[in-house]
């Protein structure tokens, strides 16, 4: 291939994730549904831009992106004051839909024993359940202007914490993957790169800040950022066997309390939403395979997007309910912590890549997102309107 | 390789080129020479980082990116304004260098006959040498505080025109080096492309107006000029034989009098100084050949640099002379001219990739842009302190 022939391949995917996704937006759906349908468009369907190493290249870097960006954005303030409570509802946020994933497959495609290939598979599509993608609530809480209420913050900061626990989930199963793994090193290997990342952590942090206090707003602090994040993703999955998408998160925040974090994520966010973001999102697209739709995957989508949607509500509607909130809250919290995103795209993209699930699995993780950020903003406003929480906050 | 092996070249190029780039700037060179070093010292030196198909890939998109913003920042109406002088000025500061190069190469390497593959390759070494960077002259002349001089606006204006006939040039150039080339399909192919650019320009300028006006400073304006730029890059290459850079630049112009130009600008510049920029500099490093740095092409590279220079003061410095200038302006003007900057390394790269020169001829370009952003400075400050040209405006 010459090398300009990828500015084809650029242009088309740049114009049609652009377009379709402003078709979504206008359809009240995330605009990552439109470039979802953008690839499959292009790919499948009319067969003008197939899928290659090139392009799947630059969406692992656009994944990364996503995740240094998500880390960047913690308030780790935020999170210690947000307590026992969130910390509660986002564990069983996590757990309820891990266990009830695994289920689901087991029962589905038949149970071998535990600590076999198929038990890990099982393990691993319960964990593309785990995250939420608060996303869609935050901007549908925001219009009804409830977000500020004590129920809208719950959700948000246990949304947070979910994503931090379902990464340390997704480690773990994907470090148990190798059926010749030995559990303890693999927790050994974790928790060593996790010490690693604190410490050394601590001390990008205080090079940075330092860095940082003498250039402010210079473009070094967002390009040594990037190049840290880059560096710290290839080390945890080379050096520890943790997913590079893990690295990246936890490089963001380990910069996230530098008086530039905000100026870093915005430079990375430009990056991120002009190239690599679309290319990850059509790029799903494009592998989606429909010959792989069979009337057994169909089924399994479906009752994928039930169990996972009726694990959330159930998980952290009951936990919510053991604090004495009225059961309308729980339902509330329950509901608004039901939507999937990216994040469970990402997951899945990298089971694929590992090789423990096959691409047709994206079929019932897009059908989840598209249905999640359907029925999320209709059931929102149907449970506010039959009786606000207390603490709410003036409308607007 | 797998996906993330990228991660390490990715993370380890951009943290160099920022570190080299940064004591380059210290040392009062342009940062693109630091960028070089870095990568002379991670490839053909240390070994650490090696070029590869993906990292190619990413420094076209980065040349793509530079030229696009090379034309946005075109000013349409300065250029018609500052008139028969600059131009008179550029043709010179093109035309001269084109036939010293051309010479010297022939004399070097010896003569065939016109038409033949050395002659284009002649011809080719003479365009290398046509591009003013004018980057280095700017800052020299903001910091002594005479841009604003009738001299200063002079050099500005007869760089900008300079890049322009410099593209025109290595159109004609690069359209005739294949030897079953015919001259009059070439000349068509390139006025039908001009032609059609200027036709599809007035489209796109309106078309992105309306967009524009409608949705001020909203993302889809610069996605959707990256996209259209892909797509004229790719089109201008696959279609007309022109290259793909050329086709960036004409994207460039034809979005330059938008409203929202320098806000397309600043996020392709950001995706471009964050991430493809600094990968196409690293590159030259890394494609450097020492083993190709014979005795021959250390003469070869010196003389390179000798003709580049005062071929730019001949050409520019008679012709201003026939303006009437006194002397001690027209070599201003000439010494001005002098300097050579990425354009030039971007035309060597097009000539690599083309197959007219290989990649030892990247030595000659490099030495250039060092020599020759060195001693510009110096000349044009001790220029200036025998005789300021009169219009000048107050220091500052």
């Amino acid at each position: 291939m010459e090398n300009y022939e990828i500015l084809k391949d650029l242009a088309i995917v740049l114009l049609a994730a652009k377009f379709f996704g402003l078709v979504a937006r206008k359809c009240k759906a995330p605009m990552v549904v439109g470039e979802i349908i953008a690839g499959l468009l292009l790919g499948p369907i009319i067969h003008i831009v197939e899928n290659n190493d090139f392009l799947g290249k630059m969406a692992e870097i656009g994944v990364i992106l996503i995740m240094f960006s998500a880390g960047l954005e913690t308030n780790l303030k935020e999170l210690k004051k947000s307590g026992v409570k969130a910390l509660a509802i986002a564990v069983m946020g996590v757990f309820i839909p891990l266990v009830g994933g695994t289920i689901l497959y087991l029962c589905y495609y038949g149970f071998d024993k535990i600590g076999s290939e198929q038990f890990f598979k099982a393990l691993f599509v319960g964990s593309i359940m785990t995250a939420t993608s608060v996303g869609i609530t935050v901007e549908c809480l925001k219009e009804m202007g409830f977000l500020k209420g004590e129920i809208g913050q719950l959700i948000v900061s246990a949304a947070i914490i979910d994503d931090v626990i379902g990464i340390v989930v997704l480690t773990f199963v994907l470090g148990f993957k190798d059926p010749e793994a030995q559990p303890l090193r693999v927790v050994g290997n974790t928790f060593a790169f996790l010490a690693l990342a604190v410490l050394l952590g601590i001390l990008i942090y205080k090079l940075m800040k330092w860095v940082d206090a003498r250039y402010p707003h210079s473009r070094r602090i967002p390009i040594i950022g990037l190049g840290l994040c880059f560096a710290i993703s290839f080390c945890a999955e080379k050096f520890f066997g943790i997913a590079d998408i893990t690295g990246a998160y936890v490089a963001g925040i380990m910069l996230c309390n530098i008086n530039d974090a905000p100026y870093v994520d915005r430079k990375v966010s430009v990056t991120g939403y002009m190239f690599f973001g679309p290319i990850f999102f059509v790029g799903i697209g494009l592998k989606t395979d429909f010959s792989a739709m069979t009337k057994d995957m169909i089924v399994f989508s479906l009752l994928f997007v039930l169990v996972a949607m009726a694990c959330k509500v159930i998980g952290c509607g009951l936990i919510t309910k053991a604090f004495k909130y009225p059961g309308i809250d729980c339902l509330k919290v329950g509901v608004g912590m039901m939507t999937r995103g990216e994040v469970a795209l990402i997951i899945t993209q990298k089971g694929l890549s590992v090789g423990l699930i096959d691409s047709s699995f994206f079929a019932p993780v897009i059908l989840l997102i598209i249905v999640s950020s359907i029925t999320v903003p209709i059931l929102l406003k149907v449970l506010y309107a039959k009786k606000p929480d207390p603490q709410v906050e003036a409308k607007g």
